[in-house]
């Protein structure tokens, strides 16, 4: 397992460079029997594609994907799913600079380094085209979560740059280019990201998911605990440099008394700890909070260095997102599904028999 | 592997409840030839252990560790290191309400319905105890990667609740009981956690580490990025809510031309990045900051349920740490320590004999 | 994972040395809520120690466990059980001239070239007292596959040496030294391993291993079949060479239509599949044989060479068994029960909710 | 991990029905920087392609195989580097009786009881087809092992039903259709083929597999023994029924004195061990020989029961391989290389700078 597979029992096997032949995944521990088309997971995928606003990338690709296998009569099988996504906009070009130089605040130094060698066009592997392939992995997962356990796996952008933007509804979310649950706000958002794009810069987000109806019981003490499996699958999406459950960061600050979550019958009275304690999911809606850095990759003018350690200055031109967290929460979404499937069958193998008596009590909604 | 093991080459299993005969761990993966003693172990255990000051729980534990296997006339010998702790302090008490009632912000009402039996002493494999395992595990981690790299992992407490503790000078953090790298603000952290003790509450804390001289080239993307294996050790230990590398949520509202490390012969122009590009280690100073939640055991009461479902009201008295934060920071460097071996150990296997004319370029020390 | 854990869901992390302080094991994954205790553990361990006949080594060692944690009044908790046995019969002896040479058929010689360093005394790691840890673990498992699928695990000698043991009853094998299934055939056993020892030689021996009342449908394919993990388990205990399902290596020279086990409503018509088809038991009994070599240590001279490379004679004196399969039923099942357990979880990951119409057939009782 | 991938550290992860679009695998772990090619990796699959020979399958199949990604300008990048193969001859016919009845000796009944649902057509997964995808991950290991380490993995036809095949010369491996070492024999073969054909029947065969020029020191004890992972490669392997390392179950029957290999400093005095010491290589040529059960589709009419329990004959008719071990030799070459690598990277990664002044003495070469 060299870090490009992710999953103990519902395994991701992920590979492809963003302008190779084609990405794609093995799905490796699906249960069977539950009804599975390309278009299922095309949704999800169309959710994330490029070009779909001026505030993208206007990369070209239709991001059609394939299932090799797996899928029998329209149903799953127990078996491998692969899905494959040829790339279709390679535009040529003349890698030349690309080439011999390291794009400041992108992987191209560290791949150099630890390969002595590297795919430079579009960033091969390091390229933000990989998360695809986690959106057509997460849409399989979120498909059963949401059959077996009506699961609802949703996220939003939060914050954009300087902007906060408080919750509003969720029938706004897929209306606007944001992700915004207001789209009272989003006449803002775009005049900012115009000024932004104006200005050849970038600028950071904040994405918030959130999954409600988890039942109590999932994740694994000590280590691999629903939260820190969560953290992991976060952090591992380009351009993610934080990740908080429930009150977060603001715990910090916050006393026991106020921050503790007290229980009763009629339901847990607050959710500061986010749907997790002691590593295990408590019925309360599970909720994620992401920090996403600004792209690297702008037009302006940037200190650098070639192959050979001499100084240059280069910008990087060609078409990139300036708000990469702009289509990070499909990811984020499906980065959570991948988490919560796991569990639940790791659940299922050691306490799938497991009977209490006690009631469980409500889960507070809270965000 | 059922949760309680982690790290892929370098890996420690863990075992034990906190009134439990023992706790302790197996480290597999340790590379041969290491002079080890347990007194190098103890070092560490005692920068963690309970009762060494008025601002820690009263718990005695000497902690006293046991080599039972893979070390051979004072050296590693390449098999399992089984290190074991016996428990002293299990001090007897009535356990009765404890075991029929849920605390809250605990992990009781989650073990329980998890697994539908739970040791409720002292909160069984919950307890923060466990973490004395990691501290353990993290001191044979730190002496091989300070051996063989010279890598110098430190953390210190950068926020005790609402009050904000700025980086002064390593020198400080061993001299006063909150791991403050400022003596000077010691007397406001004493009398703001004496005002926290008398409420009955409890309060939360950041804890910053930073790990010195890691060589470019560690970290396996996609999934098992350097940062998300950070995000994943950190998050899963006790009472952790929140993971940020490098710039973490400020980067949410920074432009890309300030966030993006620029590089020049002489080094990174600085390190919002946190050490870490593309998931691969730069050679800069990894930086990685964590919010601890406040201890959910306070003596104020509070609602909760019992297991019958009905309402109870209960406060939990006995020794308690009034901020869990205070001995966070070798469990957080433990942590770190214990993904930059395996890490480490994952570049030797797939990259051991990459060579690259590429000079390496100074990292930037940054907090 | 640096070789010492076994299971990916029910996995056991072993430890320790032959003439260390301790060997043991941490046991994670076991469900929930089942009835564990010491007593349970050291029956199996009885069956394996050492001492027990003159056919088996003279090293005293009362083998006696101690659970250390996961055991909560009685019931298992579903966190890590570790297990503890002190090592107690440390002869004190010169191994001066085993330090420094390699025994022949050993792994002193591959030990040293791996891992620059060893634990000589006694064979240190690889030394056969290591597999009373398997079978500690291996009864936690037989217990459990005992109580929720009345899963019966039995082994018994199918061959000594050149003598062939035709099976006749289960009754006669805990009742003579060498887990013979006839008594009637072990005046000669004993004579021949008589003569064997007058010898100063060793022998090898076959064991055969069955498991009835395995449900059909477990065993992931394509890898991590049932039968290949099976092979994986057996082949890793110390001095196993061979390993054979169903029919084996007889599969060779049989016929199509020899082989093949036709299915009729009462009932499969043979077995020579040993209970797995496609990697998944059919629901048949699962039959295992395995070639064990006959001990590396004896007292006749025989050449080899030392650290410098110089060649030596050398005998190896001391306690040792004179055919180690004499012990190695209790061994074999333990670990079949070990892969048995681990695919009853993962199937039930997977495929816990799988309801089929189809009857099941009866499964062929063969060996 | 549902079993559909292989390798800690050079991982295949496998994909594919009989009669999908595609079958393929996704390699994950290669070192970087290695020359590939599609035709390095065609060459291989070649030998293991059907319609070669009147004495195998008559199905059409290309095998054509497509580097989706991991290669960049003819080298290895060290990213995952994905294979794929279009399954072409997808005979159209009518599956009826095939898709309501179970097919002795096939994993058709298994597959059903476990997963609820069967891809039928060709066996779906369980088909052998999936062994050409361990043949292309193969020639990857192999070509690795051949430039880093000049090993040699070759195999051949050790026995044909009832016919032994002594070993004479390599030369003559490739210039048969049965991978027979000895070309004098090949008439004899062909005829004992032709009739078993004739007679609508099928028959075993057993391969034998060397590794030369294996480094000392490869191998995990105490689980991950190098033969263990040997055993588990092997048996993983469709029709499968045994595995032995070297002298396997001749060693039974052997003494002591005779079966332990002596050392010189001229070298081992023979090979009973199989090149496998304590779970570690020796240096000495690694032999492995495994028994291959008769092709269980013939197109006699056996008993076998249908979906409903209801008693049903049925004969296999189609293109099937009289004997699934001539084809054998190739996969099992593969499975050994993968083991192989995988132990060579973790080597590297514990034991990397191991340094011994000892002298490694020369492996004998046996068959």
């Amino acid at each position: 397992m060299s870090g490009n597979s992710t999953g103990l029992l519902f395994s991701v096997t992920s590979f492809g460079e963003s302008h190779g032949p084609a990405i794609g995944c093995v799905v490796d521990g699906c249960p069977p029997g539950m009804e599975l088309s390309a278009e299922d997971i095309q949704l999800e995928l169309d959710r994330r594609k490029p070009g779909t606003s001026r505030h993208v990338t206007q990369r070209k690709e239709p991001d059609t994907v394939e299932i090799l296998s797996g899928v029998f009569e329209g149903r799953t099988t127990g078996t491998p799913i692969a899905l494959l996504i040829r790339n279709q906009d390679q535009r040529s070009q003349d890698y030349g600079k690309i080439a011999e130089t390291f794009r400041p605040g992108h992987a191209d130094y560290t791949y150099w380094h630890k390969y002595g060698i590297r795919d430079y066009r579009g960033g091969g592997r390091s390229s933000a085209r990989e998360t695809a392939v986690r959106v057509a992995a997460g849409a399989i997962a979120k498909k059963w979560l949401k059959e077996h356990h009506n699961i609802e796996i949703r996220g939003y952008m939060s914050q954009l740059g300087t902007i906060e933007i408080p919750f509003q509804r969720w029938e706004d979310v897929p209306t606007n280019p944001f992700f915004a649950p207001d789209n009272a706000i989003v006449p803002q958002l775009e005049a900012y990201m115009d000024e932004i794009r104006a200005q050849r810069d970038s600028v950071g987000a904040k994405i918030s998911v959130i999954a409600e109806n988890v039942p109590v019981g999932w994740g694994e003490p000590v280590y691999d605990r629903l939260d820190a499996d969560i953290a992991h699958a976060m952090m591992n999406i380009n351009a993610v440099k934080g990740v908080e459950i429930g009150a977060g960061f603001d715990s910090v600050a916050q006393l026991g008394s106020v921050h503790c979550d007290e229980l009763t019958p009629e339901g847990f009275a607050s959710n500061h700890a986010g749907g997790v304690l002691g590593g295990i999911s408590s019925g309360q809606d599970i909720v994620v909070h992401i920090a996403v850095k600004p792209t690297s990759s702008i037009a302006q003018e940037r200190r650098s260095i070639d192959k050979a350690g001499n100084p240059v200055m280069m910008a990087t031109t060609g078409r990139h997102d300036p708000c990469v967290g702009i289509r990070a929460t499909p990811i984020a979404e499906a980065m959570l599904a991948l988490v919560l499937i796991d569990h639940a069958l790791r659940h299922r193998a050691q306490c799938g028999d497991v009977k209490v008596d006690t009631p469980r009590i409500p889960g507070k909604i809270a965000r």
